[in-house]
């Protein structure tokens, strides 16, 4: 089944405030680049962020986090053994856990990396069309961290990537899919300068490990987020002169939406 | 002694100028998550930040700041060594070091280390009321990096940790609470959106190691950073829409106190 | 010869121009406390930045990429590792690359890591006065990150550089000087305040790298990025309250500058 999801449907608004309610901790182990804007990003919406990346304390933090987020931006010798035991500690205990396959494709030996970490059956796998292609096998990845495939192209890829591992897919682009394998959820919306801010989907993907962290079904949950996301992406367009402003404005209105501007 | 200190005390004016005047090079091994905030907000009252953090240079470095902060926000095996040498270092030159323990209490692994630093008497040591209960032993931690106690609830623990280890203790909250064990000073004000934008907290103990660089007593230098801080927080919250706003002013508004927006 | 640049040039206008159509992939290992903002500028100016910073994938990344950054502001052993190989790999793949040489000769490490990578012949060498006087050895080093010196004070040193390695070497201050040895360009312009934003320096030498990607002579390409950075950091201070507004407007400018605000 296709089906469309945009802000303000009822399934959204009540994903959002059953996060910003209970601001659920979300680990995020990520990388320098985005660090920070992920943690604010996630304020924004109420969740309670915290990024430990060591071998040591990664597993035992993931397994009482209500979400967690592994994203292969950076990745480290340290990071990586980090990311291996919060993928193991969030499976062990139950804990959703979302993997942002960054690059996958573009580099053969984070490809090798993020095929081994689905051993630990990560709950949704955010990428965009190039990365999803790679790690499905289907793609040559794309140019660096940016996608050179629409989003539409890598639906095939998504769905069986999807079946095999019975994780949710999630395709960010100009539009956005969301696949558990059978059902697909496209969210419209955005605005182009989502991809001129560094690190907008690797909050999306910390965004949905929010979500998912407060009992939604995963593929609601990612689309959820996708729709919130997309929603405040395309209002803090308005008026704004360039991507400095448009940054600030997104956090600002992810607070609009969540209700948290003043908390 | 209890006494309540805020902007615009005289004694927290003379400390700022004395900072923005003195520039004092502020040595920080910090997290991937506020590094850039913490720089941000060093430059805005004028101090002159730089983040060093390998075990190679951290000693050295310390012995040559004008004073020192180890955040344990994203451990690592490398950046352990570091802070260890930066305190160890600092400690030996007789430089101010202070020491911002996130998270401790909520993960064994650095509360193990955060006592281990200690041997390394840090000027002040600055946290939640969460992390200074744990590390005195006398709470469970909080969650994850948020407290889930008031700054009153760690006061006797904030004491008996100053006597202890000869520091000061500063516990952060809705009201701010500095003690050398004996005197403490209150600082109110400041704004909930300050827990909204991460790395206020973390900023807040880097401006303390600005303060302690130029020569004034820990206690005020300690108090007097957080009133700053505090008077910054409360001006910034005015009419911002949300968080991404809120953290542009946050420093805009320390600029404006410190007198460098035309430097 | 000496010759002044500045915005609208039309060879910075070209340059810029050729920037933003061909979207160069810039492969940055940079320093924790200015990634995001690195990112962002390249995002601003219509590169496709991408930060990898181990050794196993530096190497390969900085063949395919079009221009590579190695900055050393937070050394590790295992960015260390990352640097040689992206250098070598770059050098190696006839790939131009920068190096920014932070807080060289104030600290001895870095000091004897930044002149082991010269043999791998950087396109462009980047610092402030401070740092390019100690790497040609005629210095003693700034204040951590900042520097001691007027770039003119640099002129002969950063010369004598050029002519050894056969490098451009870029000193930055209140004039920015670029030479190959022979010809010395000037560009004046720029604010003060961009010595109050964390990053903007580091930004500068990631510009370079995709100035130099689009086939600019490696002296035209650094001398482009440093007049186009002057005139967004000179229109940015018109009004700006204080640092956080002026890092904002920053990269507000450079987007209206490259014509990417409306991407």
């Amino acid at each position: 089944m296709h089906r469309e999801l945009s802000w303000p449907d009822p399934m959204v608004l009540g994903a959002l405030t059953a996060v910003s309610d209970a601001a659920p901790l979300v680990h995020c182990i990520t990388n320098i680049v985005v660090a920070g804007f992920t943690a604010n990003t996630l304020l924004a919406i109420g969740a309670s962020p915290a990024m430990v990346e060591n071998a040591q304390e990664a597993g035992p933090f993931a397994a009482v986090a209500g979400g967690v987020l592994v994203n292969l931006g950076t990745l480290s010798e340290e990071r990586e053994r980090a990311m291996v035991a919060a993928a193991a500690g969030a499976h062990a205990a139950g804990r959703p856990w979302v993997l942002d396959p960054v690059a996958v494709g573009a580099l053969e030996h984070r490809t090798v990396f993020a095929k081994g970490l689905l051993v630990h059956q990560p709950t949704v796998i955010r990428g965009n069309a190039s990365e999803i292609l790679a790690l499905a096998g289907a793609g040559a990845g794309g140019k660096g961290v940016d996608s050179t495939a629409a989003s539409h192209d890598a639906l095939l890829a998504a769905r069986s990537l999807a079946t095999e591992y019975g994780a949710v897919i999630a395709v960010s682009g100009e539009t956005d899919l969301i696949t558990d394998g059978t059902d697909v959820v496209e969210v419209p919306g955005g605005h182009p300068l989502m991809t001129r801010v560094t690190g907008v989907g690797c909050a999306l993907g910390a965004m949905m490990a929010a979500f998912c962290a407060v009992d939604a079904p995963p593929l609601a949950a990612a689309a959820a987020a996708s729709a919130v996301l997309a929603a405040a992406g395309s209002r803090s367009a308005v008026g704004s002169p360039g991507t400095g402003t448009y940054a600030v404005r997104l956090l600002d209105e992810l607070c609009a939406l969540a209700g948290t501007s003043g908390a």
